[in-house]
């Protein structure tokens, strides 16, 4: 399953089941006696892979830091991971992008991905005091997407463009900013 | 080319040579005598509809409203287009996440598209006074690309979403806020 997720976010979903089998070292037979469907083996692939999106964002860590800090840590590690040739962006938004059906198995699984990263900034804007945690968690996830989309597809250059960018919105949103902490730098907001 | 953009704006860049020429009305024959492949029909198609895009964004129509009000504009246009049950998001967004492959011909052409809608952001945030329009214009295309992937997607609902978050970018920019003009609603943000 690894091969296969590693292979559709090469090439996307519409990789052919034999090139996904020849990545795995199994037989086309051996795959249809453990997935229903190329559908299925792929929704599996992403699922196994989630709790590896949630490590990577910091998403289960709580490591004691203030709710801003967490919120733009996520969009740091972005940054940072869009540096690495190897970055295609977001599994899970290109699935979503390229399968055009909400009811496909692995839209599903993509959507409950980015449910999670939207609960957590949710989470942590109640935290922290934002005005309206539901839409700043909405907008955020909105920015994670676009950054992923256009980072990935080698359309844009992330680095010192998102995390002032979610800066910006946690200072509209009214998340306080704690006078100890690292500022995002690149752009003067005001502080709330 | 018509017939050839919206068979792929459904199904996708993965979408066969004989459903594009089926749709078209036009024998495979037709097709290659026209076109050198399908990846070229597909970057011709997507160039056809460049004018149509900006057309529909309100990019090339100077009507004298503020650069603050043009570009929220673009932003309102986009939450009412998402409302359509037709609508699956930017083509052109859509052809760079799927395609995974810069020097694809439709790959420029859809980043030329996206260049012009950066471009428009420019101006208008130099014209508005903003502090650093090119970054400021980045992150509006950036919002742009996030919102059509996910609303696209139907993983977000955009109205209500989008506009407001423009708005806050534009605030925190310095983009000056014209006392007489329609106020974007449903999040207060400190008026520069």
């Amino acid at each position: 399953m690894e091969a296969a997720a590693s292979c559709v976010y090469v090439d996307g979903v519409g990789v052919g089941v034999e090139a996904l089998c020849k990545a795995a070292g199994v037989s086309k037979r051996s795959m249809y006696q453990l997935f229903e469907s190329k559908d299925e083996l792929l929704a599996a692939s992403l699922e196994r892979r989630a709790p590896g999106f949630a490590g990577m964002f910091g998403l289960e860590a709580d490591d004691g830091r203030s709710p801003r800090a967490r919120i733009l840590r996520v969009f740091e590690l972005l940054e940072e991971n869009s540096a690495s040739p190897d970055y295609h962006g977001c599994p899970y938004l290109a699935v979503q992008v390229e399968l055009k059906d909400v009811d496909h198995p692995a839209h599903r699984v993509a959507q409950k991905v980015k449910d999670e990263l939207t609960a957590f900034f949710r989470g942590e804007a109640e935290r922290g005091g934002a005005r309206d945690p539901e839409l700043l968690a909405r907008q955020l996830t909105l920015v994670f997407d676009g950054a992923s989309a256009r980072g990935g597809a080698r359309a844009e250059v992330l680095e010192g463009l998102v995390v002032p960018m979610a800066a910006v919105l946690l200072d509209a949103a009214g998340l306080r900013r704690l006078s100890a902490e690292a500022q995002p730098n690149a752009w003067e907001t005001p502080s709330l």
